[in-house]
């Protein structure tokens, strides 16, 4: 395990994506929001990620540089082209557009056509509520992602699924970011590769039976993910619809047909002005926060945590401590760099 | 069991609103909406909440005809005081104002204050779909009804928290109502009444251990329920906090203090005109649906159906055959009305 600073993995992750082509305010963008997913404990969504990206460039499924254009715009909402640019830079826009908008007509909807990854979708409400305001946020995915069953099925129709909403407190903002499935595509492979067994409840075969083991969800044919809730996984179904329709047919696309997007992104803005005031709302979240805190707790926790509390409180430990980075994955951003001529020190682990 | 016709049932209704001293128009409203709850299968909020109501009443926590004030606005939005008439009549006419503001500006957002029960909560947003709209909504309670401990607490910091959202489509809407914790007080009652256990993960005792004896559960001191998502409550949370957030902070309402309202309901509807446009959304919603509805089901289940079907086939079944009402029941309704001097024929059951 390799530990690096923030500041030095921002400087590596942006001449990457100078080196993919990408404006420098752009590939900025794009490796502020990964280091901030590595910051905040979501390793999976940090760094690494420029791997797929190097493969997505090469394919010409990510056109860094590519103009973000508003499509159809009203003083309330827009309709956005992200061109197939980075994803992060194709919602950072959005949130920018979501907040003037807000600001202006105290609430707006925007929603993405030929979207990238957006990376963690906490980071676009979280922007928002870092401006005041309360924000609402889901990303669906096209067909090729759809291995999440719907409740009661056996074959994928639906990706993770994420769903994510902030508001602002006096202190960090409260931020939820959640798949409406029952586990990450990707933490079922992580299992795989350690040999481990996937926890109850989570995936099926492709008859649709209950499984442990990845090595059969795998297949091929491959399995599917069940819907978040457990024997209540028709709730998570519900929500998991919700961010689909946002996505997709909001945005114009058929859900049944293979599309150019990777998330359909939508992003919900709202101004605590136009209701109980910008001030006065902040001290009332202040409140909910205070009430909540002061929860005792169940057996078997310390302590009971608004969403966000863990990932602001890693990212705090991060900044101080610096990133832990594992050595294949450094290994891996390294070979991505020296394929775009970008000079990184090829450190070693102290392990 | 009786078997009773909507149209007498909401005959009935409207009678006992009236007595209860609302104006024609507003008891046919609530009776409207109860009776169609009881079509739609969900009976707990249907005709039985007269009993509630006219409790609320004699208490002066429900207002019939007080007039619904619009106390704060802006061409998107409206804070809308509901000055403790009946749920329905403020959550209908918020409604009507969200579904005017978003076909004019394509975006609305409407918060309550001092709103009594608005009941069904999907029969707001379903309101919103079938006038071609894309909706949802929350519902949050005042501090004597947190009976839902926050994830990893043990006492109560919110209440049930549903949220909704509905969708049109060429056929019925998708409609998505669901409890944010794990089961309903209601629920955890009547299964103490008929003797039997709650399903396990559901309920705790005070200290915040894990029980199934609602009696235990009702104490005194009594327990709590947990958020929805059993090992992953920590997400039901995070969505029920949201409900919190939007009706309380939203509306001006300390969350940790007793409020005069019994539900803080927030609406948003959002017009697809703005984005992919009417007639295409819902062609893209049936391409959805259609998708979906091929899904091949998984061992021990007959189909996949989406979001309110079953509801909706409960409806097209009591029209055809009449609703069903336990004995109980309609002799509470008949105490209520025989207090407000309406007429109602006392039947008796064929059973």
């Amino acid at each position: 395990m390799l530990t690096m600073s923030a500041d030095y993995l921002r400087k590596v992750g942006t001449g990457i994506g100078v080196g993919f082509g990408a404006p420098r305010a752009e590939a900025e963008i794009v490796a502020n929001e990964l280091v901030e997913s590595n910051l905040m404990g979501f390793d999976s969504h940090g760094i690494i990620r420029y791997t797929d990206y190097y493969t997505n460039v090469q394919k010409g499924k990510l056109i860094p540089g590519a103009p973000i254009k508003i499509v159809k715009e009203t003083p309330t909402t827009a309709l956005v082209d992200c061109g197939l640019n980075f994803g992060a830079v194709g919602a950072s826009r959005m949130a920018d557009i979501a907040c003037e908008k807000a600001q202006s007509v105290s609430i707006a909807c925007v929603v993405s056509r030929n979207c990238n990854h957006v990376g963690r979708l906490g980071a676009w409400v979280q922007q928002v509520a870092e401006r005041g305001m309360f924000a609402m946020a889901t990303a669906n995915g096209g067909k090729t992602g759809h291995i999440v069953a719907p409740w009661g099925g056996k074959a994928g129709r639906l990706a993770t699924n994420p769903m994510a909403y902030a508001a602002p407190t006096s202190g960090y903002p409260i931020v939820l970011d959640m798949a409406t499935c029952m586990i990450a595509e990707g933490k079922v492979r992580m299992l795989m590769h350690e040999g481990e067994r996937v926890p109850p409840g989570c995936v099926q075969d492709p008859g649709g039976n209950p499984i442990t083991d990845p090595v059969v969800f795998y297949g091929p044919p491959h399995g599917t993910i069940k819907p978040f809730g457990s024997e209540y996984g028709y709730k998570g179904y519900g929500l998991s619809l919700m961010v689909e329709i946002l996505g997709a047919a909001m945005a114009g696309e058929y859900s049944s047909r293979e599309g150019m997007y990777t998330n359909g992104f939508c992003l919900i803005a709202v101004d605590p002005e136009a209701f109980s005031g910008r001030e006065f709302f902040r001290e009332l979240m202040d409140d909910l926060v205070a009430y909540h805190a002061s929860t005792p707790p169940a057996p078997g926790f310390d302590e009971v945590v608004l969403p966000g509390t863990y990932e602001f409180r890693t990212k705090e430990k991060r900044l101080a401590e610096g990133i832990p980075v594992r050595d294949e994955v450094w290994k891996l951003v390294c070979e991505v760099a020296a394929k775009v001529n970008v000079d990184v020190e090829q450190r070693q682990s102290d392990n």
